[in-house]
């Protein structure tokens, strides 16, 4: 391919995602999903005018990442102390209920009943759960900054939830695998304790690792930022350097302590969202984002959708499992908010965003393809799942938002402006 | 490659690119200068720790897309139409003058004396000399906006003789190789001539197509951009669109013209350059491209390099192409602006303008090397042309401007302010 071909694919899809993202505005829906339909629609799924590629596949993961730094940024960090412990546990009973769901399901449906714990047919049923773990908080994100949500107690609550909830599914994928892959080997009980003991240790010492890396690099980070932020205020240098940091970040953690990069992006906004400037820093992000960067994201979902593989029999499981998934979801999450005394309308909201399922499941299934516990056309109900997650997640999030504002219930009323009119004056 | 590799590779082209701008500006220095002697370091040339890739390339053409498209923008129509046959004919001898003096050095140094026309030898002269002819304008245009110079009567003449030349470097190019190969052939002369004047009939009529192309486009999409502009000002939406137009026009300029998709995007940027939003447009490129696609851009430059190859035969020979190449542009751009009655520091200008070369010049030598006109070692004195010219056509740029500065003969002196702070103060 020449380098100039590129701008034909960019074109298109930045196009794409702002005629079909005002679309879905002008029908009260979020442009992301407008964005996401986009991709389906010039895809390979429609016109097939546009394949995803490598380069694309790039764009994208910068795109999510600089999303993630910037919802960092926007982090109330007392809001995010006072959430800690609540998100702990939305996102743990928010794995578990969808690994249960699926589990059930997949027995039912394929076995006709429960399977036996330990046989082939129970880790398979169970893998089919594990899919369905892992929120994908990028598109969510994006939801709420499109309202301008992400700094309230609910968004707070979301965010730390979901990425709590990539990490807790980490754990579980590894549980699961070298469970299964404990089952056939020929070694006794013991041994397979001692093997997945082994390998789930070493991912709760990782997550720790992580945990530490980014308080340590934190203050001293930030102490440097804030030097920089003191002699230049308002400076170009400061979201560049920023910009920097974030992608260092995002690389130490997948590389250093295998936790997703958009994991540390999030922690490294975190780490810097205290900055006098971290707003200029957030801003300077969003133009590069919605420029080039976000819309690629969003329109590579739809891109990299192939649903050849969908005959009768696994479009009513795909439907079932879509289901089941997105349930599961909203009474885990949304059911402990409710506990910890949330009003019924946030903690739908908090059971609703965490709803979406991205790369992640994906990478889930490729894991289960790759160690031969999933069969390979169960990849297009995953995303069918993403797909359905990702329009479904953010048009009931408006409503519910939208509803609290029309009943007069919206606390945050004053950071309803829409985005773009704040953007437009600041540059005025 | 996983995907979350490249963010090393992006944060420190974008750490490097940074700190050396900033030791740049110390000097008194352009900023890229500081740029492209980071890729020298962080790449193969010195440490090593980052190499250029598929993706890093790709970038790099989208960074310098911008700076064109941003520069196409910040032009005043009016100044182009009255510089513009003076541009042609600073362009046209702009290349005579290399092209002869690239001829005279290689035959010269290699075969002692003139060489017989039509002679392989000739041809083989004649080649180095064709290698000279096309300037690279992105450096140059981007020294013009860090001085805030590209609406200036030089800027105006640079940037649009700088264009001309390109396409005026194609045309020779196509000439000298079809030459070339219809001397190897054992065709009639009648036959030579009749397959060299069809392929450069062919790019002459495609220039004469991409103009009128342009033209029409361009009356259609103002008047679009026009009623986009009056319903959303100051909206994000505008920008948007132009980004998407302007890497349209740069696909359909190279796809179906074959001229460079940087003359496309800065062709999209005069198109908008009237727009009452054009600078706010213009202004949300620069951040895009500051931020990360400029950098690379630059950086690139230097991680490139390669120059292995270079024995003290041809080091000698490299230093004196390096010579020749930038005093023939200097001589014959700069005189045509002397003759035109630019008075001597504004000739100079226009001159060192003109100096920089990239990847034309490197695209001409892989031409010469497929038709086995040119050999592989001319490789190394085109990159130490590229690397020399890119390094001291800004310095002197940037002396020039200056000495007038102090000398009070500026009559732009109200550009002058810094774009940092301009953009800063914008968003602030």
């Amino acid at each position: 391919m020449e380098l100039y071909e590129i701008f034909m694919d960019l074109a298109l899809i930045i196009l794409a995602a702002e005629c079909f993202g005002l679309i879905a505005k002008k029908l009260k829906a979020p442009q992301v999903v407008g964005q996401i339909i986009a991709g389906l629609i010039i895809g390979p799924t429609v016109l097939g005018l546009v394949h995803t590629s490598d380069f694309i596949g790039a764009m994208a993961e910068i795109g999510v990442m600089l999303i993630m730094f910037s919802a960092g940024l926007e982090t109330n960090l007392k809001d995010l102390m006072k959430t800690g412990l609540l998100a702990l546990l939305v996102a743990c009973v928010g794995v578990f209920v969808p690994l249960v769901g699926g589990y059930f399901l997949y027995s039912f449906y394929h076995f006709g009943g429960l399977t036996a714990i330990g046989s082939p047919e129970f880790y398979e049923s169970l893998f089919i759960g594990t899919i369905m773990t892992a929120t994908s908080v990028g598109i969510t994100v994006q939801v709420l900054k499109e309202m301008g949500k992400v700094k309230t107690r609910v968004g707070t609550l979301i965010l730390s939830a979901a990425i709590i909830d990539d990490i807790i599914g980490i754990v579980v994928l590894t549980f699961v695998i070298s469970l299964a892959g404990g089952s056939d080997s020929a070694g006794g009980i013991a041994d397979i304790i001692n093997k997945n003991m082994g390998d789930v240790a070493k991912v709760i010492v990782n997550v720790l690792l992580f945990f530490v890396f980014t308080i340590l690099a934190g203050i001293l980070i930030y102490k440097v930022f804030k030097v920089l932020n003191k002699k230049y205020p308002h400076h170009r240098r400061l979201p560049i350097f920023g910009l920097a940091f974030a992608m260092l970040m995002a690389f130490c953690a997948e590389k250093l302590f295998g936790i997703a990069d958009i994991t540390g992006a999030y922690a490294a906004g975190i780490i810097l969202c205290s900055l006098k400037d971290s707003d200029y820093v957030a801003e300077k992000m969003d133009i590069s984002s919605y420029m080039i960067f976000g819309p690629i994201f969003f329109v590579n979902i739809g891109l990299k959708t192939q649903l050849d593989s969908l005959d009768s029999n696994l479009l009513v499981f795909a439907v079932l499992f879509v289901i089941v998934a997105l349930i599961t979801k909203v009474i885990g999450c949304g059911g402990v908010a409710k506990l910890a005394k949330y009003n019924l309308s946030d903690s739908l909201k908090v059971g609703i965003g965490m709803m979406t399922r991205g790369e992640v499941a994906l990478i889930v299934a490729s894991k289960g393809l790759s160690v031969g516990i999933m069969d390979q056309k169960y990849f297009a109900p995953v995303i069918l799942l993403i797909i359905c997650s990702s329009i479904v997640s953010p048009i009931l999030l408006k409503v519910l938002f939208k509803k609290d504002k029309n009943d007069g219930n919206d606390p945050d009323n004053n950071e309803e402006a829409p985005k773009e009119l704040e953007t437009a004056a600041s540059a005025g």
